[in-house]
């Protein structure tokens, strides 16, 4: 029979063999006490097995409250355990609820954390995962060799339809490969989601008439069941290229009914994976992460970026990006989102960290409030990148660029 | 214009008012540069306010990584922020985007958790909340005066159709009023979903015809969209009156697709809530979490349990039952599902803490490894309440009811 393994960081107060077992029966066939039901048949077929146990170090204070009273150590490890696939079967929300339900309640753990998983071929093909993925998403706007450039309208609520469809204007004009709604811009009563993507999708196919490249516009669909599927036949009525989503508050199902469709790139928003990554000792890793959307078929993945304005650091970020690109049996790769705080300026090292153009690389305010206008930003932003692939360093580019001073005196701080 | 608030316990190095102002800019207008858009006018309508500032305690080491240097003094407060409904709409991935969105990525903040939030009438009117809530369940069920008796199918997995039914058969014979699938068995090739709603509902149906007495059977649905419609119509079609969903990995479009059908009491399993709420300065808390659910309309939300087999301790737990009962402008009251761990012994400290016999109270091991079988483990379930509704504590139980003596010799430990 075929298994999926997890892997996952925990601690304890308990011998890590016994709290291992503990998390196996949990999420398998144990409950508190023995129940007749529970066969020794049963078990061999069903039960969740402890395939590897690697002790870490120990602390002296529990990283999450347990309920219980306090121990002398708690001892940390990675475990790797195994289910059947005969458990859950191709369903994804049965797959989560296996790998991350109750056991995160669990007392006889002061910290727990799913790093990563994977799956058998066998459970795989039942996915079609990301229908563009990395090269769908170059082949739907005509960018090689380079990153596509991107950007998100802002202010991120408040504009209504034409106003948003001038900044458009003005940003595809400056040669943007990319643009989005932000994760607060869905369906207001200010911005219609249809009146939106009409006057979006204006301006970009006048463009794309005119001068033979469309950009890509990834219009926030977040929204009810019915209301997803109405944004959706919108955007492809209308010519679009791609759908947004919130992906933590969409959720699986809705999301893959959505990709499912293969007729738009999906671009997923991770908003609120802070609140399932964040603690070092609780949650999620990106690697399981970026794996379950991979099997739900979205196509482009937030990762943060390098000096990002969040919290993040950029070693947590680069692995995001290889673990987007990893070759994996879960469908073709996903199109890495780098954003947040970005200008160009990180261009040098994020290339030197991950070298790859594989990237949809955001800048919000880094092209919107560039001092000579979005058009500059968007041309600096290209700059930065050419500089970046050529190898040179932040300050090698300055010297041989000229022309990128002054994004670096508007964003590059001291 | 109407106004959504939300209360938040935040952690950070700067000033609280600065931290609350960063938090109200990135959720609303705000990017790390001024922008051109962002106008006074624009901001004037739809920017986030600080509406309360309430400073706590201060701690020398920061609750999350910030990414940052250290700094000497972490400053505690709580905060409330308001947006207009017009930012978002009668859209729930929307306002949870905007309530719990990128702010968790924030490097200005080493803890932050969402505590609660209030709608405003006329945004909660645009949607129904439960089909069914406390009084729907006790009207499926014509259980009155007590809570209703639920216990949970174990093995949790593993069982075929018809060791399921026949577990049924024994459990509806001894008198339960609701049973339900775990949270691990959804539609799996060794118990499909059809074949178990078959097999249950055969037995459910007949012992109903004899006796009058209609067990209610939460049956898990949870599954990609089309299959979870399907599963639904199949409990309709069958008599069933109860479908299941583990919410978290479901997610609120596909969860409230169904709740809005109506047809069936939606019972909402929390499996991996611990990841979203067991850190003290992380995530969110639980009347919060109820509020959002209670919006897509689930009927059945789980709780745990006075002296449960997990981390939480009883004053969450009674918190979060108040929090199911309270009355709101948000729909009819959920009814919580009690359980982990529970086996009777802890009805007397439920109804001393919650004075409230509106409960689904789940018992597994419970009810299913009582000395003298299952229906022995219902009547001793009964029992309990009966003696914590007339106030009597554990130990006056236990003299008045000499029948409880086996119960608690398996379970009430020492």
């Amino acid at each position: 029979m075929e298994r999926v393994t997890a892997t996952y960081l925990i601690e304890t107060a308990l011998p890590i063999a016994k709290a291992a077992a503990t998390l196996a029966g949990e999420q398998s066939s144990g409950t508190f006490v023995a129940v007749p039901g529970e066969t020794a048949e049963l078990k061999e077929r069903f039960a969740a097995r402890v395939e590897r146990i690697t002790e870490l170090e120990t602390v002296s204070t529990p990283s999450l409250p347990t309920g219980r009273p306090p121990a002398s150590v708690y001892r940390r490890a990675e475990i790797v355990i195994s289910w059947p696939v005969e458990n859950f079967g191709a369903n994804l929300p049965a797959l989560v609820s296996t790998l991350q339900g109750n056991l995160y309640e669990l007392c006889q753990f002061s910290g727990l954390k799913l790093r990563d998983f994977d799956v058998p071929p066998g459970f795989a093909a039942a996915f079609r995962g990301p229908a563009f993925g990395v090269e769908g998403c170059r082949r739907l706007t005509g960018v090689r060799g380079r990153p596509l450039i991107g950007t998100i309208i802002k202010p991120s609520i408040g504009l209504s339809p034409d106003q948003t469809a001038a900044m458009v204007k003005e940003l595809v004009e400056a040669g943007i490969d990319f643009l989005k709604d932000d994760e607060l811009m869905a369906n207001p009563p200010h911005s219609p989601f249809d009146a939106r993507v009409d006057a979006v999708m204006r301006v970009i196919n006048d463009h794309a008439q005119r001068t033979g490249k469309k950009a890509m516009y990834a219009f926030n669909c977040s929204d009810e069941l019915d209301a997803m599927q109405r944004h959706y036949d919108k955007i492809v009525e209308s010519g679009g290229t791609c759908a947004m989503m919130s992906i933590n508050w969409v959720g699986m199902p809705a999301a893959k009914k959505l990709c499912d469709r293969g007729q738009l790139a999906v671009h997923a928003h991770r908003n609120g994976w802070g609140m399932l990554s964040r603690h070092p000792m609780l949650g999620m890793e990106f690697p399981a992460y970026q794996k379950l959307w991979r099997l739900v078929g979205v196509d482009q993945l937030h990762v943060n970026g390098i000096a990002n304005k969040f919290w993040e650091p950029d070693d947590s970020v680069v692995r995001s990006i290889r673990s987007c690109l990893s070759a994996e049996p879960l469908g073709t790769p996903l199109l890495p989102v780098v954003s947040s705080g970005q200008w160009g300026g990180q261009a040098p090292e994020t290339w030197r960290r991950t070298q790859t153009t594989d990237l949809l690389y955001m800048a919000g305010g880094g092209i919107q409030a560039h001092p000579d206008g979005p058009a500059a930003g968007v041309r600096s932003l290209q700059l930065w990148w050419e500089a970046a692939v050529e190898g040179l360093s932040y300050e090698q580019a300055m010297v041989n660029y000229p022309a990128l001073a002054k994004s670096a005196a508007k964003f590059g701080g001291s």
